[in-house]
């Protein structure tokens, strides 16, 4: 465990490299430029990472993964109306229309190795947390009777994270957002019309 | 314009290539293997490609593209009832689960660099073509009065092809056609409640 200095150290030194990352590319970042822009030297960056640059991309995937929950907050994590819907909504299609076509985190994916354990568990833990932040929504709004009990909050959201990341997916070849909406809308639209009938 | 024979070479060679580039791996396919796989000297490859091995990438990724398309076939040609559309649905499901978690022309699309615009143009019309075919369907079950006039065939297809994107994309990574089944089954159940009530 890291002391709370070292935790934010090391943090300190992930942001830095995802910044540098961002801005120049990964395959032109060194651990120098690293230690530069973190102010932290060659032999802290070893402690931190002994096993050096592989293991950092790992942690900056790690951290690219929890800004795209982030970056939906707080409205991913308040699903309880439909205008709160249409709030997320919009965030999501403005978020990735604003990434374009270079996402850092299919970047970092890419360099780590798509079918290395290490990149997919960084996948698979986004995919769970943001799938599952997404049925908790479902479920409020069943639990107040807006999604009718034809809908299975397991299945909707696992639905409901294929169609963005094929949006987005579709947004990074084409820069155009048309599939995302497209596919968050109709979303929208099934569990509304599933929803009981105002009495 | 090549000759009818030319075009049969051609497409001998293109055909040689994306079997050596399935079996091998890209990175290990040289232009030597292909001649030798397709019975072709290296002239006549030069001759049909004259760029050498970027061109023959390209002819190959366009290639592995229409395979998507001719994979759905005959039943996405010809989506002009419920159980079509179930057949359709589960021949989807079907040809990814057997192709896994590595996609030929997702290979290729990656070599020839994913922003470049041949890249773009090959996944662009990919898209197009798959998504007329489905919104054709679409448009056909609204005219026989199986899908209500509330859906718009424009719109629900582009929505589609985003939920297979996204759960291919996935299914790529986890190996598993959960999210795949889970957004076309979403898909498929709105269309029908949007049907007209049974008179």
């Amino acid at each position: 465990m890291l002391t709370k200095k070292g935790a934010a150290t090391r943090r300190r030194i992930v942001d830095a490299a995802a910044t540098e990352i961002r801005e120049r590319g990964v395959a032109n970042v060194t651990l120098e430029d690293v230690g530069r822009r973190s102010g932290t030297g060659k032999s802290q960056l070893f402690h931190y990472f002994p096993e050096g640059k592989e293991e950092l991309l790992l942690a900056v995937a790690r951290r690219e993964a929890e800004r795209v929950i982030e970056d939906q907050q707080p409205q991913l994590g308040s699903l309880t109306s439909w205008a709160a819907w249409g709030r997320w909504r919009d965030v999501v299609v403005e978020r990735y229309r604003r990434q374009g076509v270079h996402c850092p985190l299919g970047v970092l994916i890419t360099e780590i190795g798509r079918h290395t354990p290490a990149a997919q568990a960084v996948t698979r833990q986004l995919l769970d947390q943001w799938q599952a932040q997404l049925r908790l929504g479902i479920e409020q709004m069943r639990e107040s009777g807006r999604i009718g009990p034809a809908i299975d909050p397991d299945r909707a959201a696992a639905a409901l994270i294929a169609a963005i990341q094929g949006g987005v997916t579709i947004l990074m070849s084409t820069n155009s957002a048309e599939h995302l909406e497209a596919a968050l809308d109709l979303f929208l639209d099934h569990l509304r019309t599933a929803a009981p009938a105002p009495s």
